[in-house]
């Protein structure tokens, strides 16, 4: 099956799914067989915001899959700051390279580019909304390590409010039967609402937890996320609470043989360095399979063939904007509203916002 | 035959520029031909001055014949800011590099590149002055969308007086037959007095026109360039004047069925973007004959045998100094000298000011 | 034999420095043989200090040998400004690339790295402490344009105190037979005695002198490095004195026929342009030398085996740590202490200063 964009992992069959993460697992095993699969196509790397690792890791897949590079990583240097749309240069680049891959700090803005691109768009962060290869790489990893993606007890340890990370491999995870979610954080900075409706509409089985050193020795799954000091309500709260939600040595101690600990990185002080020589340690084994999984990715979306014009959807409720003020549609204004009744409110189709 | 530089595109004898805009049309049609063309040869993209599309487009072109690319964009993170001089950069650079793309706020950068570089320098915009690659994809677009060269109704829409785009491609087309040119603009933002001169002594025919709804009828072909808010003597001027020079879906009613719309980019709101999805909107498809346009170039550049020495002319007036303070000669003070005298006047071979 | 990093020109035993020399030459001598010889490897260059030039360099040896790149050149733009430290960057990228180029203002940091590498990694500048490549690329110059490394009296011109590429030369053709140094500067800005201490251990002659013109009658080499104008106490000293150390038309008169003058460029003004046209003028050819010589030091370290884990010593001295402020263990302060005792000093390992 073909797959045209990658904007929010959503929007993949399951059975698409399945075929990219089996086809990562091949590649893992024979790498050298695909040094030239791409040969002659050309990947755009257009990070208005940058990212070094995210970028690096695109780079890289498509590099070791025999492709070439073009792109930028700085707005300031790009046309950008001569005030050009985000249509015109999406109009432009999708001329130059075979397959765009982008990030931009404003929601939606993945969607937007790929209704004025010929060729694939893959979203690689827009703002605090979707970034779906992040947890493309988890699963993969989580595949290959476990072996399987069921019938596993996935801990999730940091900040579970704010981490959209989390959210979207909450989500993955959840549509596999058998799952169980331990969601340990402070109570400030449990996951959102829409996360709990997402496990309780798929059936699975999720509980809190306060401390990581009580729920350690249950997880086949340990995903670990930084806490930035300002969620905190004041500092003191900081200072006592940062030590629970820390995995040192002593922790990993209380762990199954078989756990896996994951960190989307780049870390900061909630895995304390000696963690590191840990086997059970995968998180920087995990940037390796991230690289397998996006050459999956790109090889899928280079084979499926791009004839058919960009599709633009007609705008629904003209006499209305979103108001949501990190909307890619509050910046380029010929985007047409494109808002959905779902359960009495009006969802943006762009940034998933409620109106 | 042989094309060594490509500083101006009046260097270029007409057979020569006919071969590089045939080549380009043989590529469009069979571009997975070229694919490993230029394998082993790298390109050096020299962006003292930041334009990432510019940039893009000649790195684009290198990839698809199969050769590599290094470069800077940023003089801040180059040598530059060490204090090097033109010269020893590029006596360095030839020795990486099988060919340099040079971008440079100063007037005849390119020119003085070239007498210190083993081999061929391209220009890629000098300060105000020249913008070769830029007609030359402006020129293999026309002959690719119109069939021909000559024999076209040309209007030029925008700001005529300070475009160096427009200039060029003036000059270029006037040397066609047959060619009449309809020169639409405010009186203030008219074609200086040497493109008149040019248009006379070439035998072409021209008219101005203050009012693109009123000319547009007649025209084979319509150039848009944006009119930057502070040409206008003042802000009122400009809230009066800017729709008379805007094209829009109602003007384009008014139009031939095969006009071709043309726009160097970056375009700000003096095209409409309903006009986009016109089929005679041909500026976003100019990008992509640019990359088969600069592809023909690099070919025919590296095809030219560059054993001989650099040509590095004599000083003359070695007393005088170009008096123009964008010319690269008030940075570089090692370059000599290089006045000629025309109709009276002492012209700078760099930066074609009058002294 | 073989090759894992290249943190100190020290390191490399003579048998494999006179490898690498050889084969920069028959590299030299047909460099199209090569042109896929690392056909699939990528090289990564990470340089948290800017330096064009020396990234240029390894980017155009990777390319000539077929291979690709990826890497950043600021460091706000890399996570480093999301507080990451060395240890997960170099764990992470190493998992991208087959080879790290390392460039940092942090004396030690290329050595740091290389304890958490699965790949080779090379020095390409650790402050103001070591930079293999530049002497690489000098005795590949000199090992080509004289036919030997042996049986030269080499003149060494302009900081001889700060300059670490001067030191670098001086320690490594001192380990050749029968080489004698003229060291040409103000007496303030004479070599350390640690060089001189380097020299006399070695047997070399060795003498002082404060004027270019009357030592550069006896050379066969003449290495040039620049005088920076705040190294002179008072601005009159530096106006009298600066005439004295550039080397000009009028001295290249009193030199042999078959001197060579080398500099590791940038060069400001302590070689005046008129040189640029001598043939004994080698300093532009000498960065085409050092593409020779990058090459072929990659080829030699992408061949030898990497299945070993990095080698990550055991701390000395845990109360201690070093008292340099520009070592790496300021900053990354998961890094074993490593001091040794020499001569009832200790001198750390990462930056060579005595604690």
């Amino acid at each position: 099956m073909s797959l045209r964009h990658l904007i929010d992992l959503d929007d993949i069959s399951p059975s698409v799914l399945d075929e990219i993460i089996d086809l990562a697992g091949v590649i893992k095993e024979n790498p050298s067989y695909y040094t030239d699969h791409c040969h002659g196509n050309i990947m755009a790397t257009l990070f208005y915001e940058p990212s070094t690792r995210t970028q690096m890791s695109f780079q890289t897949a498509m590099l070791r899959l025999g492709g070439k590079l073009i792109g930028f990583t700085d707005p300031d240097n790009s046309s950008v700051s001569k005030g050009e749309s985000l249509k015109d240069t999406i109009s432009v680049i999708s001329n130059y390279a075979d397959i765009i891959v982008i990030r931009n700090s404003f929601e939606g803005a993945a969607y937007a580019a790929s209704m004025f691109s010929k060729g694939p768009i893959i979203n690689a962060g827009d703002g605090g909304h979707l970034h779906p290869t992040q947890t493309l790489t988890d699963l993969v990893t989580l595949s290959y390590e476990k072996g399987r993606l069921d019938n596993l007890t996935i801990g999730l340890c940091g900040d579970n409010k704010n981490g959209r990370t989390v959210h979207s491999l909450i989500k993955s995870l959840s549509k596999y039967p058998n799952n169980k979610f331990v969601l340990i954080s402070t109570p400030e900075l449990k996951v959102p609402k829409y996360i709990l409706d997402c496990l309780k509409a798929n059936g699975s089985t999720y509980k809190f937890s306060e401390s990581l050193e009580e729920s350690i020795s249950e997880l086949d799954v340990l995903y670990m996320t930084r806490i930035q000091r300002e969620r905190f309500t004041c500092s003191d709260e900081y200072e006592t609470q940062k030590g629970v939600f820390v995995l040192n040595a002593e922790k990993m101690k209380l762990a199954k043989k078989d756990l896996r600990v994951l960190h989307p990185l780049p870390r900061v002080d909630e895995i304390t360095v000696e963690v590191d020589d840990d086997p059970r340690a995968k998180y920087f084994e995990q940037t390796e399979y991230g690289i397998y999984a996006r050459m999956a990715l790109i090889m899928k979306m280079l084979k499926t063939p791009s004839f058919a014009p960009p599709e633009r959807p007609l705008a629904t409720h003209t006499s209305l904007t979103c108001k949501n003020v990190r909307c890619i549609t509050q910046t380029e204004n010929y985007l047409p509203t494109l808002l959905k009744e779902t359960d009495g409110e009006l969802i943006c189709k762009y940034c998933d916002h409620s109106n």
